[in-house]
């Protein structure tokens, strides 16, 4: 694969960072000519690395080692990049690099003049190639989201130091002893960490572990613990919410638990959680305490289960929707749930584990992932952030089904996003026999129009193997899926006559029923003189209806998106469903109903958790969370009940495809 | 006066400041040739203002605005020297500085070509020669701390904006909203904040005012607040803790309280303390509890008396010695206490009030004073502050006399400071008759040796005109310089026998006796037929030895001081007595008993109560906050028990001198 689209906005931040501390250039149009030569105007440079062949842009002044971590290119490295474990051996075969004063120490004149430089102090000022030795050591890399490696080279860090004992002729502070050890890592204390450093040192015979998060020096501990460093990734779900204690040493999951959003009780969706805090003063107080009670209960789980004390767990990511992210923080959501909806604000500042309720070290930090929009949440970019649509030439669309279904498009340069008002369809409300996905909810139905009798005509799939009790949102769209495809549905919707059904489809007749108002049904399930005692369970007129306005409402929304980046609905590469409902959905379903573009299914793609996802890889890997934040200026949200033509749209978008 | 010295470091941090902002370019070796012309090989450039006729030598890149407020040169403006108010006209006389845009809204063609510019947005990147034209507007000012002249600009800012509703076609976030109004400040919010803004913007119409202390947005207030700002600096002596509320918007002191600290129980010095603390494992949580609630009560009472509301506190600083500052903060100061003396750290993060038990603002943000050493600590460098000893051409000697005496020497150019462990003489410890300098107190002693009657040869000034009870450190210092005057001490320290003295002092001859033990003492106070019940308030020969090893200590601190910089005793040009002992002492007794150099009483200035002055100056200018921690880079400190010769110095200093 030649010419892949480089990382895009992730590096400029990095870029900036080095240029904040002065080392970098500024950037070409600054520094003037020579600075750095930049690619066929794009402000990128071109590097090539063998014998992968692949091909990067990108922004000039990062690492030679960035970009290729960044890439997925595993480069020999202990220290991570910090300059200091002179691992990261690559030659220039193309273009030239400085030599530094490491280079000197690592390598021979001969190996000098031949090109060979340490990876992360070549600097990609112009085009190079590069050439990267067989790995010697194996690098720590972890798979997460949707087929991302991810380079380890999480935000903390710890640093095993033995320090010279103080004498009246080296009266250096503690902390000026111990920045002067660990010289790849900067060390500003937190008020804890200034409390623990006289009294660790001193009964450790001065032989300690720095723990630093990103800058900040949040402990001391005595002896060596490099090889312990955890930390928590959660997926704060309306519903469910998933906690992961991650071994940041290893970039695997100790422990995974869930449970329900212990919100419910104020409501099933965001909107009814925002109007009780409209309602009643103190329910946001409320709210607020039963997320942190939720998240801490989690840590709590994972860490028996995972036998890790609190103490090692030093960062928290947690990504969720603008409105479970604000009641979180006890932040009033009215202004996100009326018109027009606006968030107080897009990121947040740092914060502490403690500030979530979550009862780890007291000097863990938080990442709370950034928001797009009122409706675009944390739980987006984190998905998209897992899915690597901010990095793929190809076209992607990106689908996270559910009461607000939130939609993403990537051509390979631009993304765009909207939120579409789905309802609460797919949660299995105002559907008549609607439930959750739960032991015995019909979440799978195949229909065969050929069968010989009535009851092998209907195949449901029941969550638990149990008697079916309802039909989840999985069971819902197969269903109308099913009823079109055999034709008991026609185009707009309607179930079809008795009669027409006796004619057409003989072995499913008998299922179409006229219940007590008067409305048509198609019974799935039902008692039987063996089984005297089921429930009945069915879809009904108005359950289809329900389908309908909810997979209007979505395909208005890509179908916006693509008009926005002038791209065909067969042009799209992959169609990735999302969210706990998407990833259950049948990609067949989903497009003979027209929730997604007419494409092969193979290109329909189950996501899985990615929300989950992404907020581990802002865990394992620093560069990852610099990516969820360059998100913020580089997608775009176009806000749908703005638009004038969004009612005629929709309406368009009732119909089956046919 | 003409080439004044310029200010040092404080500029650097500021200068270092916007390089990081990229508002400007690099050091003059970086950015090559022309980017800057430096003065005489120093890195400085030259300003001379008229008519004040005044040149001072500045690191290039600053601004001629902050130049001049940094030198108590008024130049109008009422937004602070942040682009806004147009109102800081200069004319460029000599040399040249490019044109602005904001220059070309607020001046002519011919006022341009005439060299009139904004003088807060014309950087000193080579010699300037600047007319300043007079007042308009009152600049705000405040003299604070030694006769120094403090331009308002506190860390705390306010800003009254009315902004726009959102819109469906304007979603902006609250924050960013916020932060397109308030063009002029940086706004990164606090969580309180961000849980402030959504409710306090739609509560008030979207009139609001943003509080911001430094970069960071603590708050958003319903209307406009922008004339209540204000603030609180303590001095947190180990005896005594003051509390200053200040107004920032007039810079002026509103209520002033005081009380003992509550930490006296644990012992009346620093070395008891930490002692404490090494007996008993919850001693150190006590004396921060204690500490906590002094300041807390303190901050109460100048609340009450100011009647103003703890809402509208935003900052605190604090200037205490290490030792007090490590108590306050929870951190264990056994290692201050014993040798090598080390300190965990000489700077502080930022810290909230809260973290110091202060119920203010719940986003009120502390400064504490960073400390040089473990016995120079945060009260010194706030009192070196407060008296300009880091930009004044003068050779001056700042001496803060205790327990554990301070002492800085600066030539105008260097800065070397140092501890001297006096002892507790000073306190009224080991001092026979000694006590506090409370009620009772004996603080100024007269002998008249031609004096025909023994009562009329003693006067006595004693603290509250009341009967004497004892005699206090000033006392001390008073009675053995009028002995040592009169001839009744030798130049060794001993007390002359009777009969020396009836031929000699027969007026005093009668005070001198033998006590119990044998020891000779000279009669202050006694029991006469008149007042038979008073007690005998008398300075024994043990008490003069005590006296005598503590100025001995100061003495050797400062003679090798004067050596560290070359500089003889004669040209000391002003000696600053500070500390709430050395403010009270007599200079001539001073001079007397060799406790500070042999000079005019004129040159030996009381200057009271620095350290809290130095905290002051701190709120109300973050431009002096920039100069205390460029302290920590510039001043040199130097361990006397790391001497050598030390003991042999301190032998050589005992005698009084002749």
């Amino acid at each position: 694969m030649s010419d892949e689209r480089g990382p895009g906005s992730p590096f400029d931040d990095v870029v900036d960072g080095l240029r904040r501390e002065g080392l970098l250039e500024p950037p070409p149009s600054a520094a003037g000519p020579g600075a750095g030569e930049s690619h066929e105007g794009t402000g990128r440079v071109q590097l090539t690395f063998e014998p992968a062949g692949r091909t990067f842009r990108v922004p000039p002044g990062v690492s030679v080692f960035d970009a290729a971590s960044w890439n997925g290119i595993a480069i020999d490295s202990t220290c991570g990049g910090h300059g200091t474990c002179r691992k990261c051996l690559v030659r220039v075969s193309s273009g030239s690099a400085p030599v530094t004063r490491h280079d000197r120490r690592t390598f021979s004149e001969d190996q000098i003049a031949d090109g060979w430089r340490l990876a992360c102090l070549v600097r990609a000022t112009h085009d190079l190639g590069l050439e990267v030795p067989p790995l010697v050591t194996r690098p720590k890399a972890s798979t997460v989201g949707v087929g991302r490696q991810v380079i380890l080279r999480p935000g903390v860090q710890k640093r095993y130091v033995e320090l010279t004992d103080p004498t009246l002729a080296d009266q250096r502070t503690d902390l000026q002893r111990l920045r002067d050890a660990v010289d790849d890592l900067t060390l500003n204390p937190d008020l804890h960490a200034l409390r623990r450093l006289p009294t660790v040192l001193r009964q450790s015979d001065f032989k300690v572990t720095a723990v630093t998060v990103d800058e900040v020096l949040i402990d001391v501990e005595p002896g060596d613990t490099t090889g312990s460093r955890h930390a928590i990734a959660y997926d704060l779900g309306t519903t469910t919410v998933v906690a992961t204690l991650l071994d940041l040493e290893t970039g695997t999951p100790v422990a995974v638990a869930s449970m329900l959003n212990k919100q419910q009780p104020f409501g099933g969706d965001v909107i009814t959680r925002i109007s009780a805090t409209m309602m009643d003063p103190d329910a946001l107080g409320r709210l607020t305490q039963l997320a942190r009670q939720t998240l801490s209960e989690l840590a709590q789980e994972v860490l028996d289960e995972g036998g890790i004390s609190p103490q090692s767990v030093y960062e928290v990511a947690l990504a969720g929707n603008a409105t479970m992210t604000a009641l979180l923080l006890g932040i009033d959501p009215e202004p996100l749930g009326v018109a027009p909806f606006i968030q107080v604000s897009a990121d947040w500042p740092v914060l502490h584990a403690s500030d979530l309720g979550i009862d780890v070290h007291p000097g863990a930090r938080a990442t709370i992932f950034p928001a797009l929009g009122a409706y675009v949440g944390g739980d987006i970019v984190a998905g998209m952030l897992a899915s690597g649509l901010d990095r793929d030439k190809r076209v992607r669309l990106f689908i996270d089904v559910g009461t607000n279904c939130e939609i993403a498009l990537s051509d390979g340069e631009r993304i765009v996003t909207t939120a579409a008002p789905a309802g609460p369809a797919f949660e299995g409300g105002a559907i008549r026999c609607g439930m959750r996905a739960a032991d015995g909810a019909i979440e799978v139905i195949t229909l065969n129009a050929g069968a010989s009798g009535d009851d092998e005509a209907v195949t449901l799939g029941v969550i638990g193997d149990a008697e079916p009790r309802g039909i989840c949102g999985s069971g819902l769209v197969d269903a109308v899926a099913e009823l079109v495809r055999v034709g008991l549905l026609d185009e707009s919707g309607r179930l079809i006559s008795d009669e027409a059904a006796a004619a057409s489809v003989p072995a499913l007749a008998g299922r179409l029923a006229t219940v007590g108002d008067g409305e048509r049904v198609f019974i799935l399930h039902r008692p039987t003189p063996d089984a005297p005692t089921v429930e009945c369970v069915y879809l009904s007129q108005r359950d289809v209806r329900e389908l309908q306005f909810a997979k209007a409402a979505i395909s208005t929304g890509w179908t916006l998106l693509l008009e926005e980046l002038g791209v065909s609905p067969r042009d799209v590469q992959q169609v990735l469903l999302a969210g706990s409902f998407g990833s259950y959905l049948s990609p067949s379903s989903a497009v003979r109903i027209g929730l997604v573009p007419k494409l092969p299914v193979l290109r329909i793609v189950s996501a899985g958790n990615v929300a989950g996802e992404g907020a581990k890889m802002v865990l394992l890997s620093a560069r990852e969370r610099a990516g969820a934040d360059a998100m913020l200026a580089e997608v775009a949200y176009i806000e749908l009940s703005d638009r004038p033509d969004f009612n005629d749209r929709f309406i368009d978008q009732l119909a089956f495809p046919v």
